[in-house]
């Protein structure tokens, strides 16, 4: 369980199925359950996939901060899990929710609304 | 720009909207244009972003064999795209795309779509 640095009470079934990064990591894509809209990228170890299975609140490892943020405590933006996936090598997981407000830090619905690039035309 | 190590000829003024984790990788949401269904999870350095947006067609950087693959080069399950968006902290993309075929090297439409875990009921 390379980089599963954090005590954690997950499931050992559900713990053996994850492919961490080198800092115990899993990617998570988070999507609004009605529109099919995806609102934002967080990151969950061992522990926040825990409590995110079992409150129904995503719970987040902030890897800029260090430490875990349960999403809406503080904006009051808060994404009610609907349904949690798990993709076929285990190292992404694809949450969800019914999200309450903008999901975004900016205002905005989505961390993906503001930030077009410039694609060559498809071939 | 810490840990972008190999050569690219990504622009630099996207470049320099690049958050990377220590290995110089940025999260990739693929997701259908169409369905808006969520089909797999990648990684890019700045030389995938740079191919992916130059050539129209999905380049990553696989952790696990460290080199890049353009998808659908060997099952000819290619993903056209038709818009690449950067996050709001600049450490995910989402891009959407025409998939050919299933998205997953397990045959399945999507990466995610075997891999249900249980949720506590919402609260």
């Amino acid at each position: 369980m390379p980089g599963a640095a954090r005590p954690s009470n997950l499931d050992p079934a559900v713990a053996d199925r994850l492919t961490r990064d080198a800092a115990g990591l899993v990617a998570v894509v988070v999507q609004q359950h009605t529109t099919l809209e995806v609102l934002m990228v967080g990151w969950m170890d061992d522990e926040a996939l825990h409590r995110t299975l079992t409150s129904g609140r995503t719970t987040f490892w902030s890897r800029s901060r260090q430490e875990y943020w349960r999403k809406g405590d503080t904006s009051g933006h808060v994404q009610h899990v609907r349904d949690v996936r798990l993709d076929c090598d285990g190292d992404a997981l694809l949450v969800t929710v019914d999200q309450v407000g903008p999901a975004c830090h900016t205002g905005s619905r989505s961390c993906f609304d503001d930030g077009s690039l410039t694609v060559a035309p498809a071939r």
